[in-house]
């Protein structure tokens, strides 16, 4: 039996929405159902404006326009996280500043931002591993005391909450992805910006309508439109926006089979935590997961190489997670190391990703585990 | 009757195409459909490389990025374009020097791009107006003079020729649209970009996917994908490129249609020309058109202003073009001001795009014609 790392959810509502946009031959960005997936977003989780655009790397990219990142600002992100995260504000000329992670969620770790702070600094630029969100409230303290901008990826943490308040809602940019990979996607690729800035509201409609005002021609404000700012092509074809809004409705089936699949992961890999063996993600009271992911750390990298290789041969797929940016062929052209994040190497070399996708509740989750209870077992007796 | 400004051609094969997209589950870029439409670009117009992307926005972004584009490069560029023209190349920094256009095609004026170039100008960015193409050989051995980079924004000229070679074959760079609005389209939005020297292909590669080096793992020369330049997600949807394959395949029959309604135009107003009360783009032995557009220079704007009113009485809905560049606010933030581009202004004030897609051929062409033969008579008598 082939367990693959990831497949993406389908339903019959995926498919008929997508021809009925189809259809309408009005398929292109920001028509029928672009909006309603906009509004079942707004109704569903309070944000106060967002915008679906090509990817999750176009929304930052959007995002970083928004916030007028200039050549030199400075950017805090993790360097344990995915290159869309970076690129989104160095191709703007941004310079990176990657942080340390916390071993226990792998995101930011928020003690060690502060002394990476500098007069260039302008944004700080999280993000929610495997869709639990980053410690997002002591962030925004930081970047309030410092005045700076926060955007937080949240690539894989759509329907996850912090603190009771839906992930997106709290910093003042989040960028979510809506790719084949994730809990829900947009036709294979999409992506959505939610903008917490009211008066950013407006300039981020010209900005996705190629720096023109040609919302104000929609809303019968003015009669012709005209290049009133920067911009690209932030859109995002009523096509994919079609399928996104079936899966948005299916929302609730989806995280229900996507939690069975934590559960039974938890069922096996905590007595290993228990026991030291490895570590996985401890849950915390104040964060909601959305069921995005499931990650091991192995206490070494052998121990990992092993499960990796006996669980091919089983034909289950699963995945060594990012290489850190920072010792990346271009971090080091901006100037890093590899031991300048010791723990983010170290980490990076003992992790694993295991398979997950709403359908293994259906089928595969039972052989899953029983594959991974053995492979355990010959690794720690 | 209504007769819209445009309307897609959608055939039963695009139904067909996007539902078995849909239905592999494997619908983000680059997957089979992208690869077959790819084929289908390079097999017909022999181009070297071909990268799908979200946008023609988007692939003229990736052909700055390819091309090093820097803050305070200059770019010359016709004022009478799109937003997207310029867009492309100073949300990266450089500089837009405008161009007038030669008022037989409202393409750039090839005669006026030498005294624009300085020291710092780094890029040629054309465009061929209507689907005709600019005089890309003279714009090249120009470039070559000056040893600048020409990337074509052929947004509106797929499928058409200069001197018999395909437009995008002649430049470094050529971006396409695949728009609702243009001849062919991938399921609303989305663009291609084709890059005409072999040294920049495999950073192409990298750029598109995030700036990792993802393709040499699918193409088995690595086993973990990094860092390694800048980049974005410039990957079409495969389910947009399932939608333009179906277009491709209907290339023919799009075409044909098409032609019908530039020769009705032809019937219709080439007696106006030649009497003098307006102006039209008359054909050229080495360009071929792809019967994307007609537009119409009316003798004064007030004409224009009868013309477009009576006809939108009959509910045909013209189209004003652009308001040119320069002395649009983003303009003038670069200091321009109206009178600098004359021609431009001129034309811009007395021109109008008629209504034009495939299904007037079987539908709404005789209606048009009938409605606008009237009005003609009734301003020139």
């Amino acid at each position: 039996m082939r367990i693959p790392f990831n497949k993406p959810y389908i339903s019959a509502k995926d498919e008929q929405y997508v021809l009925e946009a189809l259809r309408s031959a009005r398929h292109s960005g920001n028509n029928a159902f672009g909006q309603k997936a906009i509004s079942f977003m707004k109704d569903k989780y309070g944000f106060q404006e967002v915008f679906l655009t090509p990817s999750c790397t176009a929304a930052m990219e959007m995002g970083a326009l928004l916030s007028d990142i200039k050549p030199g600002d400075e950017v805090i992100l993790p360097s344990y996280t995915f290159s869309s995260t970076v690129n989104a504000v160095i191709i703007f000329g941004a310079i990176p500043v990657f942080c340390e992670i916390d071993p226990k969620s792998l995101n930011i770790d928020v003690s060690k931002i502060e002394e990476l702070i500098t007069p260039k600094t302008r944004m700080i630029l999280p993000i929610d591993y495997a869709g639990i969100s980053c410690e997002i409230d002591e962030i925004m303290l930081i970047a309030k005391k410092h005045n700076l901008i926060v955007m937080q990826d949240s690539a894989q943490s759509y329907g996850g909450f912090y603190k009771n308040k839906p992930n997106g809602s709290i910093p003042h940019l989040t960028a979510f992805s809506f790719h084949e990979t994730k809990n829900m996607n947009a036709g294979g690729e999409g992506g959505g910006l939610v903008v917490n800035i009211p008066e950013w509201h407006q300039r981020g409609f010209f900005m996705q309508e190629k720096g023109t005002d040609r919302r104000l021609v929609l809303d019968g404000v003015k009669s012709k439109y005209s290049w009133v700012d920067k911009g690209s092509s932030y859109l995002l074809s009523d096509i994919l926006a079609a399928s996104l809004l079936a899966q948005f409705e299916n929302e609730d089936d989806i995280l229900e089979k996507r939690k069975k699949v934590t559960d039974a992961y938890y069922g096996l890999f905590q007595l290993h935590h228990d026991a030291g063996n490895l570590s996985i993600y401890q849950p915390q009271k104040h964060i909601s997961s959305n069921h995005h992911a499931f990650w091991v750390v192995f206490d070494n990298s052998s121990n990992r190489s092993v499960f990796m290789e006996k669980l091919r041969e089983y034909d289950i797929h699963v995945y060594i997670g990012y290489l850190p940016l920072h010792s990346s062929p271009m971090g080091i052209k901006y100037g890093y190391k590899a031991e300048d994040l010791i723990l983010t190497e170290d980490i990076a070399s003992r992790v694993v990703r295991l398979p997950f996708y709403a359908g293994m509740a259906d089928e595969g989750l039972d052989y899953t585990i029983e594959k991974m209870t053995l492979v355990l077992n010959k690794i720690y007796g």
